[in-house]
């Protein structure tokens, strides 16, 4: 794209001296996701695996399910004023009879008509949307493998290297193969990305697979996780408590401060080999 | 409010040897802000400064510009089945005359009707909708009261100490007493609150101030300290693209990487005493 990163003047700082030099930033643009050219949401993102951005957002709300589900990913031309595309708004064109999302669709997400705004809610939310399970996956890890996923997520990285400012989110096997790896200045994109990229290989559900990102794991990074029927998430810091919430309501095994040798379960330990002591 | 960490039982994985005992995680729960009754959007968030949260929120995107703009925050009451409090809806009331939000606010507040998305545009958007300039603010802070900010933000911060989960922002005079802290596991959320502080206390514009944060700086973390006519922020961690050119275009100062005593000033540098040199 060449519009990853972007070269810019910085004045430095330095135990009291002072000089200018070029820095290199992660680039950040907007981008429009429609749906049968209708505008769905704006999402602050870095360029770059774009489609793959859209297909993973529309799977993780439960907008699609499938490369099926999908007729064309495409740039919206001459969306610009002198003509020229923009490269910022994607349109996705549903299959016949995939039914078009409500615009609303992120707020109802998290609510349910029958009960107020709540965390129990929420999960009840992703149940309703998931079209698989995760709970019943047979796979197993050992810590060993775990330990080496930083690394390997890190080398599979090319521009937190040259900016330190963007996140990423790999997919592995359970031998620790990469599958996909992605970058982003938002830690949500980067995960879409690579669910994304898994909905254009038709490799969903994505079953045992390892999902990998550089950030603390939320809420919603265990629903993006179990939508696509990935049954870990192992993140490089803390979980929050919703997360823990969801991920033991969906059977999801939850590592976080996965850093050297060592690691916190959060649910699902059964799945991480030597952590069952009868 | 008693809901701000939580503790939950963790499998620890160290070198090998495994045990388990009880970690502290901090809370994630949904709060939906509605104006005048009508849903505008929901957050995921760390209880606690909910009203903070929510008039922030709106002085970020535009919709109230002052205390005097809202006649009330409040909880809505009777949100569950059971008829209890979720306390995870808030309402706030406009006073008469201010116009209430299109539901679309944030997806509108990157486009314009006459121009394709860009982040030309998502400029654009922020230089209609704000009350203040921050680009004739006489503010000049010196680097070493700049080094001193991440430590003083770290003490403020009590939920981080417990959870390592959560991100702080914290607005600092420029002599570097603090103002506001705030944490949340979301880092706009964080901002959010303490702008929202400020509105209630009518401290806005927030002229001659720095928002210190301790994650990296987006464009949505510049348009909020633009928003409330903050003149410095500064950020742990790198800036992207847009966050620059917002800066540069708002006339904000904008420092990444304030990491001991060094930093990089990415835009306004002539607020950083010392970094002029004619």
């Amino acid at each position: 794209m060449g519009r990853v990163t972007m070269r810019r003047p910085v004045v430095r700082v330095r135990d009291g001296a002072v000089d200018q030099r070029a820095d290199v930033l992660a680039v950040e643009e907007p981008m429009e996701i429609r749906v049968n050219g209708h505008p769905l949401t704006v999402t602050m993102r870095t360029p770059g695996n774009d489609f793959d951005l859209a297909l993973g957002f529309l799977l993780s709300e439960g907008v699609i399910r499938s490369a099926g589900d999908v007729v064309t990913v495409r740039y919206c031309a001459g969306a610009q004023v002198d003509g020229s595309n923009s490269y910022n708004v994607v349109d996705v064109r549903l299959a016949a009879g995939v039914p078009e999302p409500d615009t609303s669709v992120q707020r109802n997400f998290y609510t349910t008509s029958s009960c107020g705004l709540c965390g129990k809610a929420s999960l009840d939310a992703v149940r309703t949307a998931s079209a698989w399970s995760v709970s019943d996956d047979p796979a197993r890890v050992s810590p060993d493998v775990l330990a080496t996923l930083p690394d390997r997520l890190r080398s599979a990285q090319q521009v937190f290297d040259r900016t330190g400012g963007v996140h990423a989110a790999g997919l592995f096997t359970i031998s620790g193969d990469l599958i996909a790896a992605r970058e982003d200045v938002g830690r949500h994109n980067a995960v879409d990305k690579v669910i994304g990229a898994c909905v254009r290989t038709e490799g969903l559900p994505a079953r045992g697979t390892i999902l990998m990102v550089s950030s603390r794991a939320s809420f919603e990074l265990v629903q993006k996780a179990v939508m696509a029927g990935i049954p870990i998430l192992a993140a490089v810091s803390a979980p929050s408590s919703l997360a823990v919430d969801l991920a033991e309501e969906a059977g999801l095994t939850l590592l976080g401060f996965v850093r050297g040798s060592s690691m916190n379960v959060y649910a699902g330990h059964h799945r991480v080999l030597g952590t069952l002591r009868d």
